[in-house]
């Protein structure tokens, strides 16, 4: 790593800008590397200087391109705020390094959310195309939203007893655990959370003041005993928990253990959070029933959301939940959102409602099963010390334990090890972020549905370097 | 007001809704009245029963319709919630009647929107149509939104030393508004607001646990005096107003009004959160510069939404910021939205960027004055005891006071007043709703841009029988 060469990369690059119209692409990190016989630590270096500088912007997938020329801002100070705004509030959440924007070559494992060729695009944009012309698409729903999409939501879980009534439909499923959280709960209050498990989830109840209470999973959920033990120390009315597919862990609760989990939140008047998140990407046959479809008496609340599995731009999602509870949830929504864009709504109804969608889930299924089935291959051959601890039979993500001390006899940080892989073109997430308490080992979660097999050998190559 | 009849009309529509398809249109209102010689309070109350029962829906603006037929349901107790939940929160927030659904040949005076005619949707269509077209409209985009959108909102403030980084892209600006109350308050702290003013802003600052301190207009705006003992008293560090064409009043604050404004949120090391919703809504020539383009160092938090004037379909917001209070509202928001869906991003940047956006916003300013125009002179001819508090330059609504006594001697209740114009026909929102705290008067609130001058005459008829 030269300076040097970075600099001198950066100086190339403004005056390639400076020649250049707005919105010009600029040579590839791989080109750029090459041209000065230089790393792609070195060219990211001079890339993220000129990003700071506002020269140029990289565009996830697409590449780094000539921003328009801004006029010289005179400095402006800010520092009263510092003593206006007060300490930092404890826990204050952090964004999830999912959440990331890398350079379009690096290899994408980071991202929370499948790459485009596994979405419906077709379908989706015709959607767009069609909904675009009706006249309902630009009139104010009610704010709990379009009522045959509120139907959709409850048809689809399968189950008996439930009206669309029961649902509200949010912009995308954050917007429906924050709300779910400030809704039931007030700032000092405690949540149970299964470890390890969702930063958003995480990041949600930290805004909201809460403590969270996190329980390990017991062959791959709650044990009765230790959320039982959770409610009672800590007084928590709130459980959040992926039971299908946990992201990262993959795991999935048996019926056993559904009706175990339900019958200690009975116990303790306590609501779960259901958080459906990976509904739609079970690898063989449909996702397991969800918690919500054998509760009764209001003590789920469910959600699921279709952000991931239609679209990024269809953010859409449902929250279903029965009494007192969903009232609060969908005041607090609506006090903070209103209502959602009837257009995406439409769009939503418009493709899940087609054959098409059911065909494209059934292909999503083998096509995530064999990206799975790859990146643990490669793994395997490649860094056999890095041990998978559980292949999931559904959702997006393999997670991954890394050895216990590196070479030189220190203990593996998955933040390094992180850090380091980005820079060598490998973006992954340190499990550090999906631990609401201290992680219980050097994890990292690799997405294989945003970056396609064809680049495996090469990430788990770029890992095992980064040891 | 016969019971008997509004259960024959609920029957006969029920046995039309058993015998028809889901989706088909049920008669008019009107037609029912008619044909049952019944008054309009009857035909609502007969649908309200069926709309409760599930048999049909009414969509705004476009009539009642048959819903699909649902299975019936086991009754089900959550009545263990209400001891779960505990009280009500304080404050708890309600959501204003201007959110409300009505009979689509209700007069909607009530809604906080101008109707579809008033909006570019052919604009909008063909904006949706290229859109969907473009790859960028389905990869995840930067959290804080789009960079061009952000310069354009930057741009768009008509100040220099603005950067596109000072923007965050909102999913309209209750969001906006409501992340800005959680990211810079704890709860039990002050917040200083204009009284009256936008329910939605004191229902999010109920909802984020805050004590609201009213300030009143003099001349138009919060006098320095008054604010600064608002402040000083109170504690308070964050101040919400809206300098230009307030709703519901359509005050503006004069240049010297602003910087005394500023002056007094200086000394306080104060912020004021800058709600500039009627931007696109001046009636001659352009809205006053706002308040942000005179600050230097930080002290304005500036909303704008292009919702009310773009489509409702369009929910995208930019807020303006500088410093850590800006870094701490982005955090809020990202946890509580992730992003804004880049399809809707896009669409208000190719919309607002197209010369027919200019041309729009002229006519609507002419369309607006006409309508203001027609509304209070059909005030002057029909209702002279009801007063128009100032006749706005800005805005969607006329602020006006009805007679504070009725004739039976009662004082007026605009609560009561409201309920009885809507069962008449006629929904406009109670002026009770806008006030943090007592109301100073028998206000009402009427929207001149959601209900077209045609409707003027019979408005001002039910409204007088009403008082």
């Amino acid at each position: 790593m030269s300076d040097d060469s970075s600099t001198r990369i950066a100086r190339h690059l403004r005056s390639l800008a400076a020649a250049a119209d707005a919105g010009t692409k600029l040579p590839s990190t791989r080109a750029l590397a090459e041209r000065f016989g230089a790393g792609p630590v070195t060219v990211q270096r001079a890339l993220a200087q000129l990003v700071a500088e506002g020269v140029v912007e990289t565009r996830s997938g697409a590449g780094t391109f000539v921003r328009k020329r801004q006029a010289a801002v005179a400095p402006v100070d800010v520092s009263w705020q510092t003593a206006a705004l007060g300490p930092e509030r404890p826990g204050m959440p952090t964004i999830g390094s999912s959440m990331r924007q890398i350079p379009h070559d690096s290899i994408a494992m980071h991202s929370g959310y499948p790459e485009a060729e596994l979405m419906p695009l077709k379908e989706v944009r015709s959607g767009f195309a069609r909904i675009a012309r009706r006249d309902d698409a630009f009139t104010r729903p009610p704010t709990a939203g379009l009522p045959d999409l509120r139907r959709w939501f409850v048809d689809d879980l399968g189950a008996d007893g439930w009206r669309d009534t029961d649902a509200v439909i949010t912009s995308g499923g954050q917007a429906a655990l924050a709300a779910t959280f400030r809704a039931l709960t007030t700032p000092g209050d405690a949540i149970v959370m299964e470890s390890p498990t969702y930063w958003g989830a995480i990041a949600a109840a930290r805004q909201a003041g809460l403590v969270i209470v996190p329980v390990p999973r017991t062959d791959g959920a709650p044990s009765a005993s230790d959320l039982d033990d959770a409610l009672a120390s800590s007084g928590a009315r709130l459980a959040y928990a992926q039971p299908t597919f946990a992201n990262p862990t993959g795991d999935v609760w048996s019926p056993t253990q559904r009706d175990a989990v339900l019958a200690v939140a009975r116990d303790h008047r306590a609501f779960v959070v259901e958080d459906d998140w990976a509904h739609d990407f079970a690898m063989d046959g449909p996702a397991p029933a969800p918690l919500i479809s054998t509760d009764r008496d209001g003590h789920v609340i469910y959600i699921r959301s279709l952000t991931k599995s239609l679209s990024l731009s269809v953010r859409v999602a449902a929250l279903i939940a029965r009494g007192p509870a969903r009232a609060r949830i969908e005041n607090a929504l609506t006090v903070s959102d209103l209502y959602v864009a009837p257009v995406l709504q439409a769009v939503a109804l418009d493709v899940v409602s087609r054959p098409a969608w059911r065909t494209h889930l059934t292909r999503l299924g083998r096509a995530l099963q064999g990206r799975r089935d790859a990146l643990v291959g490669a793994l395997a051959a490649g860094a056999p010390m890095i041990e998978v601890t559980s292949v999931p039979r559904g959702g997006l993500n393999l997670w991954a334990s890394l050895p216990a001390y590196a070479a030189d006899g220190n203990p593996t940080d998955p933040d390094v090890v992180a850090a380091r892989a980005l820079s060598a073109g490998l973006s992954i997430a340190p499990g550090s972020e999906w631990f609401p308490a201290e992680a219980t080992g050097p994890f990292v979660r690799l997405n294989y549905a945003a970056a396609g097999p064809d680049r495996y050998d090469e990430a788990v190559g770029i890992l095992l370097r980064s040891l």
